[in-house]
C-alpha cells in the first residue's frame, strides 16, 4: 500500500488514523506543490474530476468551487454553501495521473477545487498544524480502499436497522407513535423504527423521558418491539442547565464541560434553552456522557441519533444580547435603510458565530485547547462516546448509532444522515450524488430525510425519493413539525399503495443490500459507487450509481419525469421494476438509451457476469424469512457471488465467515454451478434465473 | 376564435383584456367545475401538462405543485416558494383534451395543480371576483395564440435593446462605469448598455441623479452614446419622504400617493429610508410619474428598469416597532427557544407583510380600493405609466422599458427580468425552463440575470449561462455587489476569450434573434416555444426549446457536463457551434442522441425545411451591418423564411412591411429559389448555404 505522511507544524492527534505511517521528507512529495503559507497547489486540467469531500453540496465530481471544512448547522444545502454538518477532508484526483490527499486537521480546512483559478486546485489550512496523507494506487478503487485501510473499518449497524424507519419532528406523545404504528400496520406497510425527536425528552434534557406524554416507557418499547418496531430517541449535544437533573449535577461537579475563558462552563442556548457542552474530546467525559445511553438501553432501546453536535448554537448570551441592545437602541429612531439592513443581519448571524466557537476551550490531555481549532471533532467524539460506551454495556451487541455532524474517524464509530434536507427534488438530486462520496470517505450506514426534512412533500416527489432510499442502508423518512405528513399513507389510496410496494421491494432486496453493506465494511469497499469506479475510461455520469458489486441504478429525479436517459458502459439487463414479485428482463446494449419510467418503476441494471439475490419482504426484518432466495444472475461467460449473511444482532462477524459463494459458469449449451456454501447455511434453496445476452432466460433450483 | 368569458361577483376592470368577450352563461361551461366558493375544478390524469404561470418556479410542465399569484419581492425562487414577482393567471392544459384559462383578476388567485390532490387541479380566487375567460383552439398553439388576441399585443423593445448589456448593483460612480466601458473596449467584446443600479441616484431619489459621482450626466451619457453604449438607469416605485424634492411634494400637493386609513399618504421604508408609494392605478398619477421619466430622456437616456414594484416593503413604522419591542421586552430576560424563535421569526418576516398590504389604499375612479384587493396591478401600471409617458414625449420612438413585478396587461408596455436570482447551476436551469411560459403570458421581451444576481459565480456557469442567454432578448449580466465580480473580462483570459466569442455569436445572430421577436410580437406568437407547441405528439422535453420558427436549442446547464442528451422529433441539422464564423453542419437523425458539448460550445439545430440567418458580429447594435446576410437552409423538400428587419428605432413597424419572403425548394438536382423581396430592402446580398437530407451542402449567392 502506497500512502506517504508529511507534516505541517504539529497537529493534536485526531485518531482519524489508524495505520502508523512513517513522515516522508516534504522534498519528496509527488502531485502538489506547497506554496505561500503551506498553501497545496496542484494544476487542474480542464476535464479533470476530483472525488470526495463526503458530506457537501454539488455533484459527486466537486471541482469548480470552493469548500470549507468546519462543521455547521446549515439547513440551507444549495450550491452557495461551503460547508454542511461534516468535515470530511479526503478527495481523490483523476486526471493524467490519479492520487488521493487526506487532510488530517481537527480545525478549518480550505478546498479550493478550481473556483478562484478555474486551473489551479488550493487547499488552505488556516491553523497551518497538518498531517498529509497522499494515498496512491493503481485505480480509483484501490485509491479509496487504500485509504480505508488508513483510516479503519467502518461502522457496522445491526440488521433491523435496515429496515424502514419512520420519523417526524412532532410526533410528541406516545398516542401519535401509536397512530403512526397503526398506520403502518393498517396499510401493510413494512417498518421497523420510528424515531423519537426532541419531544419524548422532559424539557428537552438528554436521558429523560417525559413522564406525561411518554409514561411507561420501558412498557411502550417492549410492546412495540413485540410487533418488530423500535423507537430510536435523539440525543442531542448539549445538556440543559438546571440545578437537581443528573447529567446536569454530575457534569459541573466533576468539570466534564466546555469552559469559557474564566474557566466556568460555557453557556450557549439551544432547544433545551441554555445548556453546558460536554468536553467530548476528554476521554473521561466520553466514557461518563456514553455510561448515560445506559439509562435508555435499560429501558429497550437499541437504537439513538445524535443530534446538535457541530455542536449547534442558536445564540449565547452575548450574541443575544447584542442584537437586543442593537434594537434597543433603534426603538423610536428614524431607521435608515442601512441601520435597518445591519440589525436584520446581526438577527440572521445571530446562530453559530465564530466569534462564539472561539470563545469556549476543551481540556485534552492536561492542554487547554481553544473550540475553533479542534471544533470539527466534536460530533465525532460525540458519537464515540456513544460506542465506546455500547461496547462497555453489550460488548457482543449491535447497536445503531447515526449522528449529523460528523469527520473521518467517526466512521469507524457510527453512520450519518445527511441532516435537514427540504422536499425538494434538487434534495433527491443532491441526495444521489452524495453517497458515493460519503462512501469514499468510510461512511456506509448512511441516508438522507426521505421526502425532505423542510418544506412540503408532494406525493410523486415522495414516490421517486423512496425508488432511490430503498438503496441506502439508512432508509428514513424524516420530516419537519410545520411541514404537510408524509408518511407513506399520508397521501391518496394510490401513493399509498406505490409506497407498500416500493418498501416491500427493499425488504425483498435486503438480502442483497445487507451483504453488499457488509462486506463493504469488512473488505473496506464502497457499497455506492461512482460509474468511474468500474468504468474508469468512461466519462463520470452524476446521476447514475453503483450499488454493491452487481446493480447499476438510474433514479429518476425530476418533476412529472416519466423516463430518463442511462448509459450503460457494457451490456446489461434491465429490470424495470414495479414490484420485485413482476419480473420481466431484457438484455440492453452497451450505450445511451432512454427508458421509459412509470412514477410506480423503479430502474433497476444487473451487470454483466454479476448476480443479484433477493428475498422475500415480511412486515419487519425479524420477520424476514431468507432461507430460499431467488438469484438473478446475468450470465455471459462467468458469473460469481459471495454471499454474506449473518444474525444481524452479534459481532460474530469477527469470529466467522459467514460468506458462500456461488459460480455460474456458462458451459456449451448449459450452465455450471459451483456452490461453496459454508456450515450451518441458513438458505436451504436457491432459485435461479439466468439470463444470457441474448436475453434467453434459465431457470434452475438448487438446494444446499 | 373561441373564447368564453364568466364573471364571478364584481370585478375591478385591470385592462388585462383588450376584446370585447360576451358573458356567457355558467351552465355552458366547459372543462371546468364550478364547486364551493366558486372553486374551479378540472380532473387531472397522471400524464397531463400544464403550461403557463409565465413567471414562476419549477419546470415548464407545472402541474404538481400549489402556485399563488400574488407579486412578491422574493429572492429565492426555490421549488417550496408559490409566487416570485409577477401574478400570470393563464394556463393551457394539455391532456385528453386541451384548453386554455384566464383568471383576470387584480389580487390573490391560487393555483392548485395536483398538489392538494394528485388528480385535481383546482382554481381558487380568495375575493371570490374575477372573470374567467376559456380559451379554446385546435392546437397548444392556436390557444397560445388565441390568448393573445384577447390580451393585446406584447411591448416591442428598440433594436439596440437585442445588444449585450452590463450590469451590477455596485458601480458606484462614472469612474466605475468608465472602468466597466474600458474593459469591455480593451477586450474587444461587443456591448450596448450598461445599467445604472440604485447609486446613480442622489440618496435614492427616483428621476434625480448623484451630483458628486455622476456629475454632468448629460455629458457622460452623450459621450458613451458616441461610443454605441447607451445608459439604463433604474426607477424604483417608492418616492422618498423629503420636503424640497419636488416629485415628494408634488406628490403630496395632489394627493398621488397610496394612503393609510386615515388618508395620509401611506409609509413604508425601502432604498430611500421611509417612501409614499404612487397611486399608479390612478390615471392622473400615472400621467404625473409617467411625464418626471423626461427628466432622464432628456439627458439622453432611452431605457429604463422598473424595480421595487410589486411594491417590496423592507418595513414599515408599525412592523419595525412591533419587532423592536418584541426585543426590547427580552432584554436581560432568560429567553427561553421558544421566545427567540418568536423574536428572530418576527425579524426574518418584517419584509412584504400581508398586514401592511392591507392597511394602505387606492383611489380608482373615485373608489377607495385596498391595496392586497388590487396588489397584482401596481408594477403593471408603473411601468405603464412610463410607457404612456414615451408615447407622449416621442410618439415615434422606441423605449427600452423593462419591469421586475408585472401582470399580464403590462406585457402591452414592457418588458420583464426574471428578478434576485443566484449564481446557482439551478438558477439558470429555472431560466431555461421559465422563458416559454414567460412566452406563452404574453412577455417576449425578458431574460433573467445571467450569471446570477446573488452569489458567487463561477467562470464555467457564466460561460455556459451565457450560451443560454445569447437566444434572449433581454441579454443582461447583472451581480449583487456584495458578489464576486462577473463581468465577461473578470475571469482568466481563456474564459474572456471564451465569452467574447459568445457575446460575439449574440451579434451575429441579432438578424434571425431579432427577426423572430418582431414576428413573435406582431403576429401574437411565441419566441421561445416547449417542444410540444410544434410537435404535439411528443412528450414534453423541459430543457431543450425552440427558438423562434428555425431553432431548437438544448442547453448545457450542468457543472463539468461535457455533453448531454437531446431528443429529436425529426431529422435536424446539428451545429456544434464555437464561434459563428466556423461552421460545420451534420445531419442528425430523428430520435435520442448523446452529445458531447465543450464548454465554450452552443449546441444548435436547425429545424427541417427552415432557415437560419446569420449577420456578422460588431461592436454594437448601430454598427451592425447586414447589407450581407448568410442564410443556413436546411431543405428536405421545400423551406421557407420570411425575414423581417426595420430601423429598430421608430414604429414604422405599424405602418410598413418590412419582411421578405424566401422560400428554397428542391427540384431534382438543384434549387429553385424564390425571393419576394420588398421595396428599399437594406440587404443586398445573400450567401445561401444549403443543406440536404444526406448532409450535403450546396452554396449560392443572391443579390438583391
Amino acid at each position: 500500500m502506497d500512502i506517504k505522511k508529511f507534516c505541517f507544524g504539529s497537529v493534536m492527534n485526531t485518531e482519524a488514523v489508524v495505520l502508523d505511517i512513517k513522515e516522508s521528507n516534504k522534498n519528496d512529495m509527488p502531485y502538489l506543490k506547497i506554496g505561500f503559507q503551506n498553501e497545496l497547489t496542484y494544476e487542474l486540467k480542464k476535464k479533470d474530476i476530483i472525488y470526495g469531500l463526503g458530506e457537501n453540496v454539488r455533484g459527486i465530481n466537486k471541482k469548480g468551487w470552493i469548500y470549507e471544512s468546519f462543521c455547521s448547522d446549515e439547513f440551507e444545502h444549495t450550491e452557495d454553501r461551503k460547508s454542511i454538518y461534516a468535515a470530511h477532508n479526503f478527495l481523490i484526483l483523476q486526471g493524467s495521473e490519479i492520487f488521493g490527499v487526506f487532510i488530517d486537521c481537527p480545525g478549518k480546512v480550505i478546498f479550493d477545487l478550481g473556483y478562484t483559478k478555474g486551473d489551479l486546485m488550493c487547499i488552505k489550512v488556516p491553523e497551518n498544524n497538518f498531517d498529509l496523507y497522499i494515498i496512491q494506487g493503481n485505480s480509483l478503487k484501490e485509491i479509496a480502499k487504500n485509504f480505508r485501510e488508513l483510516v479503519g473499518k467502518s461502522y457496522i449497524a445491526p440488521k433491523w436497522a435496515f429496515g424502514y424507519q419512520q420519523s417526524r419532528w412532532g410526533y410528541k406523545n406516545k398516542e401519535d407513535i401509536l397512530n403512526v404504528v397503526e398506520g403502518f400496520k393498517k396499510n401493510d406497510i413494512p417498518i421497523d423504527g420510528v424515531c423519537l425527536d426532541i419531544d419524548y425528552m422532559e424539557r428537552f434534557k438528554d436521558f429523560t423521558i417525559d413522564k406525561e406524554k411518554f409514561g411507561d416507557f420501558e412498557n411502550f418499547v417492549k410492546n412495540l418491539k413485540s410487533q418488530g418496531i423500535r423507537l430510536i430517541p435523539i440525543i442531542d449535544a448539549g445538556v440543559k442547565i438546571e440545578k437537581g437533573y443528573d447529567v446536569y449535577d454530575e457534569g459541573v461537579e466533576n468539570g466534564y464541560f466546555c469552559v469559557d475563558k474564566n474557566n466556568k462552563p460555557f453557556v450557549a442556548a439551544v432547544w433545551p434553552g441554555k445548556v453546558h457542552f460536554p468536553d467530548f474530546l476528554n476521554e473521561d467525559v466520553r466514557a461518563w456522557f456514553g455510561e448515560k445511553y445506559k439509562y435508555l438501553i435499560d429501558k429497550g432501546i437499541e437504537g439513538f441519533w445524535n443530534d446538535m453536535n457541530e455542536p449547534a448554537i442558536f445564540y449565547t448570551e452575548k450574541s443575544l444580547k447584542q442584537v437586543v441592545d442593537k434594537a434597543y437602541e433603534s426603538k423610536d429612531k428614524n431607521l435608515d435603510v442601512h441601520s435597518f439592513f445591519e440589525l436584520n443581519d446581526s438577527f440572521l448571524s445571530i446562530s453559530n458565530r465564530m466569534e462564539d466557537y472561539k470563545s469556549f476551550y476543551h481540556r485534552v490531555h492536561g492542554k487547554i485547547i481553544r473550540h475553533d481549532k479542534v471544533h470539527n471533532l466534536y460530533g465525532y467524539n460525540m458519537t464515540r462516546a456513544a460506542a465506546e460506551a455500547f461496547e462497555k454495556i453489550a460488548p457482543n451487541k449491535r447497536f445503531l448509532i447515526f449522528s449529523r455532524s460528523s469527520a473521518i474517524g467517526m466512521h469507524r464509530y457510527g453512520g450519518i444522515w445527511t441532516g435537514d434536507n427540504k422536499a425538494w427534488w434538487s434534495s433527491l438530486e443532491l441526495n444521489i450524488k452524495m453517497m458515493p462520496n460519503l462512501n469514499i470517505c468510510g461512511f456506509i450506514y448512511s441516508g438522507a430525510d426521505t421526502g425532505g426534512f423542510a418544506c412540503d412533500c408532494t406525493e410523486d416527489l415522495l414516490i421517486r425519493w423512496n425508488e432511490f432510499s430503498m438503496f441506502t442502508p439508512l432508509y428514513r423518512n424524516h420530516s419537519a413539525n410545520d411541514t404537510r405528513n408524509q408518511e407513506p399513507y399520508s397521501f391518496s389510496p394510490s401513493t399509498t399503495s406505490a409506497l407498500r410496494t416500493i418498501i416491500e421491494n427493499r425488504y425483498a432486496y435486503i438480502p442483497y443490500i445487507y451483504s453488499e453493506y457488509m462486506k463493504a465494511c469488512m473488505e473496506n469497499e464502497c457499497y455506492f459507487k461512482p460509474m468511474t469506479f468500474e468504468y474508469e475510461d468512461d466519462n463520470l455520469i452524476e446521476d447514475q450509481l453503483l450499488v454493491g458489486d452487481s446493480l447499476m441504478i438510474a433514479p429518476v429525479y425530476k418533476q412529472n419525469a416519466f423516463g430518463r436517459y442511462v448509459y450503460l458502459p457494457e451490456e446489461m439487463v434491465f429490470w424495470n421494476m414495479v414490484s420485485y414479485q413482476n419480473r420481466s428482463f431484457q438484455v440492453l446494449p452497451k450505450g445511451h438509451h432512454y427508458i421509459e419510467v412509470e412514477l410506480e418503476a423503479t430502474p433497476i441494471f444487473i451487470r454483466k457476469d454479476k448476480i443479484l439475490v433477493l428475498g422475500k419482504h415480511s412486515s419487519c426484518v425479524d420477520y424476514l424469512d431468507n432461507k430460499e432466495l431467488d438469484l438473478i444472475a446475468f450470465v455471459d461467460e462467468r458469473a460469481c457471488y459471495n454471499y454474506y449473511d449473518d444474525d444481524g444482532i452479534t459481532k460474530e462477524y469477527n469470529n466467522q465467515d459467514f460468506q458462500f459463494k456461488i459460480s455460474i459458469e456458462k458451459k456449451d449449451n448449459d450452465y455450471e454451478i459451483d456452490l461453496y456454501a459454508i456450515e450451518n447455511c441458513i438458505v436451504k434453496k436457491l432459485n435461479l434465473t439466468i439470463i444470457d445476452t441474448q436475453g434467453k432466460e434459465f431457470k434452475k433450483e438448487l438446494f444446499i
